[in-house]
This record gives structure tokens, sequence and C-alpha cells, in this order.
């Protein structure tokens, strides 16, 4: 039907759903009417690259408006920042899995109670690149964790459960394919390491903490690169398993930092 | 000697030190001017909340320009927001492990090239109680993983090392004492559980997934208790563990959600 799974059949027992991070409620607002016709929905971690991305999105789509400011639909909470442009949301999702895990339980019962069909759902974050050419966009085939596998533990209470990380490959290969309509837009499609640490667990040498060597370094992003893995970020195995999940098509685009 | 300590190498080594996610670094910004005088650094989830909390430092201080506008010295960067009020800085750092561990790894740098000296680092963000007064707030003596365990598991490349997560006890001690000298401010010291999930994490029945029971959670939520948990954010256990490794004294006070 192209709607989008919840699953949990505790929902429908509720009166009232509360979006607390997002400042969004069935009883407070009308979600169908606000966000019934939503078609895309893009996030990425800096809430001002996002606002500047609904601005852009207002232009290439030609919509009345364009040009001036955007207003953020979660102005109530800080947590989040949230925009529209046409069909597309754009919403930020702050840095790591519990971050982004936060926003997407919160958007996908959003997008249920809005009723919303055929949704599409982009990572446009930023990345390290890794063994690329600089400036290359890296289009995710699949999400895997630290030790390069494709899976995401999920702790529930205290157990952990295991799921599964892939994208969508016909999006991949349909994103792939826009890319070489422009020229000089150096893409690729690979996999994605998530790590839950910037500093130790991606290998730099420069946080407040190393207790690793150079070489070492390399050698574990030798067999990262060996592995299939050409970026690296702090989000898409939680973005994968929880899209997955909940049938919502999706894809993690990782651009370079000077893009962000 | 009271000074922040960084445990990396490879830190002396480098010309410039950029704090990326804070836009400060030590070729463009002088460290011990702006900051050598911090005595005491104080970090919430919300940026709003922070900018209030400085604010409110402002006035309890009797500084000059009370009642002012305080200005973002993080502004550069939407990552995180800083504030300075007098002696105290107040930072946020998002939501979530990850997100605090950047800016703790940035921050203890700061602090470091700063050349501060006993500096104390209290987080006062938002969690949910556990069988406690409605409004209390809890005390962190030891920060423990959703297995109740004095814990943090950090990825370093991919090995895990294990690290403790206790918080300074004298400074527990003090703060229980300061908060007896205010009537109705219900005050405890208990074990503060951190996850990285608010959703399926925390056993909350109203995520876009949930496959527990209402039993199952309460049936956790009373082993924790058990274990001595009064409170569960998703924080605590990074922050105690970065705190103890670097030679910040510090505490982590967790505010009933309405106080945020």
């Amino acid at each position: 039907s192209g709607l989008v799974l919840v699953k949990n059949p505790h929902l429908d027992l509720m009166e009232e759903d509360i979006l607390y991070h997002l400042d969004l409620g069935t009883k407070t607002h009308n979600l169908p009417a606000m966000f019934g016709d939503i078609k895309f929905v893009c996030v990425g971690g800096s809430p001002n690259r996002m606002r500047a991305f609904a601005q852009f999105m207002q232009r290439e789509l030609g919509l009345p408006g364009a040009g001036e400011d955007v207003a953020d639909i979660c102005s109530g909470s800080d947590r989040y920042a949230m925009y529209r442009a046409g069909p597309v949301l754009s919403i930020s999702h702050g840095m790591g899995i519990p971050s982004i895990s936060i926003m997407l339980h919160e958007l996908i019962k959003l997008l249920h109670h809005a009723k919303c069909r055929d949704v599409t759902i982009i990572r446009i974050g930023t990345s390290g690149g890794l063994g690329i050419e600089a400036g290359s966009v890296v289009i995710t085939d699949t999400a895997v964790d630290s030790s390069f596998q494709p899976r995401f533990e999920q702790v529930v209470l205290d157990d952990v459960v295991v799921r599964s990380t892939e994208l969508d490959k016909d999006l991949a290969e349909e994103l792939l394919a826009c890319s070489r309509d422009i020229a000089d837009f150096p893409t690729l499609i690979g996999h994605t390491m998530c790590t839950y640490d910037f500093y130790e667990g991606q290998g730099r040498l420069d946080g407040a903490l190393c207790s690793f060597s150079s070489e070492k370094k390399l050698e574990y992003l030798r067999r990262a690169y060996d592995a299939g893995v050409r970026n690296i970020e702090m989000e898409s195995t939680a973005f994968a398993a929880l899209c997955g999940l909940c049938g919502l098509k999706g894809e993690s685009l990782s651009l370079p930092p000077h893009m962000g």
C-alpha cells in the first residue's frame, strides 16, 4: 500500500501520540493536513544545512516564496529543526546513532499518522572518505559497523537484537544515474562504516585520548577499505535498520565535508 | 597540579589543533586568554537551556551585563552552543553518547590548551526518574549501562575497551549538602542508567517500534531499580569515563523534565 509501517501494537491503544522531540502531536496538530502530501524526506546532522537545503529545494522546484526564509516546523523544540519545500521535508538529526534514532522514531510515527504514501528518505550528511577521490559523493549500498559487518545491534531493554542494514539498491542505482548527468561530480556506490565515536572510533590521532599509533590506524583503515568501506560516518546503520523495518525506501548519500 | 590531562602523545607533535565542532583552534584563537580562568563547566543537551543557564549564572554571580543576552562562543558551528558567565562555561552536547563524546574530546583539549586548573564539570541534563518522588533531582554516584554494570565500552578502532564510570563521590556529597539548604528540593544520590536509545532501550511503549509488553517493561525497570538505578538518560557513562580519564572532577545531576 506504500504506507509507512509502525511496528508497535501499543500505539493503536493510545488516545494521543506526542512526538516530544519534534514538538508535534496528534491532538495538537492536524498531521494529515500538514504532512499528508510529503513524498521525500531528506535528513542530515546540521540544522543550518538542512535549512539551506530546504531553501535550495524551494528554488529548484520553483515554489512560491523561493528565496525567502523558511520556517522551522519544530521551532518549539531545539532538539531538531524541520523545514519543508513542497513535497520535500528537510530535517536535522544531530550527531550519532542515539540522536538520529530518536528523530527517526518520531518521524516514522509522524508519516504514519499523516497517512503519507510512497515516501523516500535520503540521508545527505557529511562523512570522511576512505581511499577515494577528494570531493566524491558516496552512495551507500550497505551500512556496516566497526567490524565491517552489515548489522545494527539494537539494545531492546537488556536484550541485543541484530538488525539488517541493507539500503534500497534500486534507489542507489537511480541516484548514481542522476550523478552522471552532472559534470565533475565524482560519485560511487560503496559500503559506509558507521561508528559510535568520531575520535578513537574512526582512527583519528587528534582527540583528547589516543592510544594507537599512526601505523595501527592505517592498518585498520586499510582493512576497512579491503572490506568495501568507502566512507565513515556515525548514523548509517541505525538509519538503514529503522527505514528497512518501517517500509521506508531509504538511501544514504554521504557528502564530503566541503559540501556540508 | 590540577591541570586537565590529555592522553594523546600525538597532540604535542601537531602544529595546530583545530576543535572542529566548536569552531575554535589553537592558531585562530588565544585559548589561554579566552578560557584560562574557567573553573566550572556545566553541560546539558539543549542549546536553549544552556543559554538560559548562562544567563541565570550571570544574575546569580552579579556579573556586569546580567539580564542582557549572552553570545554563543561557538556561533561559527551549529553542532554545539557555548556560553560563559564569569568562571562558568555552559555548553550544549546534543543527545546521546556519540554526540557528548565529540564535545568532550574537544572541550578537554580546549581546557588543556587554555591551561585551566582545578576544573569541575557538571552535567545538568534531563532524565527520567525511576521509582522516585516526581520532581526529584538525582545526583549520580555511578553511571551504569543497560545491564546495570558500572562500565563504558569504548570501541577503539575495532577493539572494545572497558572504562570505569565512577563519578566524584565528594562532589556528589557536596552537591547533596547544597540541596538541603533549599526548601522543597527533593534530591538524592543514586545510580544513573545510560542507554543508547530513548524508545526501545528505555522501555517506552510509544516508539515507532515496540516488541515488548507492558509487563516485560515493568519487570526490566524493576530490576533496574533493584540494582540501584534511580534515573535513566543517554550520556552519563561516556561522560563519567572521559572525565575520569582526563582528571576532570565530574558529576552528573539529572533534572526531571519540567526543570529542563
